[in-house]
């Protein structure tokens, strides 16, 4: 799907076009194990729902109750990415400004929708430097944690970006994967900010399309005038009200814990192997093997994220997939086989 | 979903509104009978798939088989509604005609994309006259069968709306019930013809949100340029490969014929009872009960579709969903209960 980029670059490249067969997938971060039977059930019933028009209240009065917030300030999704369409689609943005590197899905949208998009491009470490903002932007856009750095922003540093006139949208797609989620802003009342969510990879269901935005009730309503009607599958709104219950919630603890324990894991083994990476807080890791080693990599059987296609990184980085550490022989391996060059 | 209507005139309100605890569904143009065992087990195995991003491409190849078209004609959508927004939202349209009476979401989804949308409104018996669309019309909206009138237009009168500068769009969400669909434009191959199609109806899957678009390759890709990515779910996805087989060609054969049955069967209770309504050649029929009806056979248990949101129609019609005559029984009686006031 072109988007009229300035600069040309294809930022509609996502991981999902970098696996393919025969290659060991480091490129989808979604989370690597079974489908909890709650959820394969409940999806299966939402397909025995298909015969009806499909309704996400329940879904959202669920989701709703899970973050504290009134179902009005709640509206499902089909996944993020129509979430992101539909900020972008809002209003005539002046100046609309996206934190980068981060996921380019929401820049794509914005050029979408026939807007010039501001890029502020954080320098490594990829820390939020609030003043690095302009102050007439009157939308701004980031990702927390961030893909694809991994870095989780405090809530105060987004917080900060606050101000009259000014939507603060918080793309909080990986923030189940954190434990505890010390840093979201789910239950931040502000009328200026939007906070989105995403049922696709902490469950594992990129195909299903869930996925929800919490936001003050007016902007809520505004954003719902745009969407298509019945947008949310009958199965997205049943994997949103089941991803919403207790039992849910110790799975999603659980796999949080997990999903760092892994991490740990592939930190340590790059560190080991002198690869120099970001810290990461969520189910990715940001990793500098040097210029030609993506290639290298596919070469050898292993598909890890390039991340050249987000603004602020070149060739040198690769984003790679947290997964459990015994699948991680074939990346390490390939990784070790690589040159200096590579690496350099 | 509230739209900029001048008239201020619910163009979003859907039959799915109208059903409710207790009431027996007549409101609802979806076919009345189980889902095929093939269909039920395609739609599981998309739920497998879903642990993976969707990808349309598969369905687009199934469906260009089927229809006897390149794949670069097609466009999967996630319904029909889909289609309605991405054409709404193609081009900055000088002057789009919806042909009414009509489904309402095409022109609700202009609106929504901010247009100014002209009327054309057919007399009874609402059949097409192309003289009534104004010569400067860029877009021209039309459905065949039409949704609520049963009206089906022949190829002739639509292809005659076609002109150097215009997009004519055709609705055939119905076209399935049509029986051998004489007057299907699938197959019509003109640059300026858009033709959209819908699972929803005929295979009673509302909730799954599948629908797709033909046109020419070129206007498919502008249109797919404009979409949300993965908007179509890998359930969704599974769905059209499925009801694209030759299995699903004698099914769909099958209930076409058998809906043309239910229907005479309707049509003449109607007639005997001395209601006024058109001929149909869809699911559904447009029938006069008068004003007041439509209230008084929900009092009696019975949902119909009120018709005085259609542009065109006032309260004294409804439209009545084909059902299994041995399913009839309620509306007749009800019907039968009306008193000559409100069937004036």
């Amino acid at each position: 799907m072109p988007v009229a980029d300035p600069g040309d670059r294809p930022l509609r490249h996502h991981g999902d076009a970098e696996v393919g067969t025969g290659l060991v997938d480091f490129a989808v971060n979604v989370y690597d194990g079974p489908r909890p039977a709650w959820l394969d059930a409940a999806l299966r019933a939402g397909l025995d729902d298909a015969a009806s028009y499909p309704s996400a209240g329940a879904a959202e009065a669920a989701i709703a109750a899970r973050h504290g917030r009134d179902p009005s300030e709640v509206l499902a999704t089909a996944g993020a990415a129509e979430a992101f369409s539909l900020v972008a689609r809002l209003r005539p943005w002046r100046r609309p400004v996206v934190v980068h590197p981060q996921f380019t899905e929401p820049h794509a949208a914005l050029l979408q929708a026939g807007h010039a998009v501001t890029e502020v491009v954080l320098a490594e470490p990829f820390e939020l430097d609030p003043s690095a903002v302009p102050d007439d932007a009157d939308l701004v856009v980031i990702g927390n944690p961030t893909n694809p750095t991994g870095v989780l922003h405090p809530a105060p540093a987004i917080t900060a970006l606050l101000r009259p006139g000014r939507v603060v949208v918080v793309d909080e797609a990986f923030m189940d994967a954190v434990p505890g989620e010390p840093a979201t802003l789910t239950r931040h009342r502000d009328p200026r900010l939007l906070v989105i969510r995403s049922l696709t990879k902490h469950w594992g269901i990129p195909g299903v399309r869930a996925g929800y935005l919490l936001a003050d009730a007016r902007l809520v309503r505004e954003l719902r005038d745009g969407q298509v009607p019945w947008s949310v599958a009958s199965t997205a709104s049943a994997a949103m009200i089941a991803c919403s219950t207790d039992e849910a919630a110790v799975e999603s603890r659980r796999r949080s814990g997990q999903i760092a324990t892994w991490r740990r894991d592939l930190e340590e083994s790059l560190s080991t192997m002198g690869i120099h990476h970001i810290p990461s807080q969520a189910s990715f890791v940001l990793a500098q093997v040097g210029v030609g080693a993506h290639g290298a990599l596919r070469d050898a059987g292993v598909a890890v994220r390039r991340a050249d296609t987000f603004p602020g990184l070149d060739a040198s980085w690769v984003r790679i997939a947290v997964r459990p550490p015994e699948r991680n022989r074939s990346l390490l391996d390939a990784l070790s086989a690589l040159g200096p060059d590579a690496l350099g």
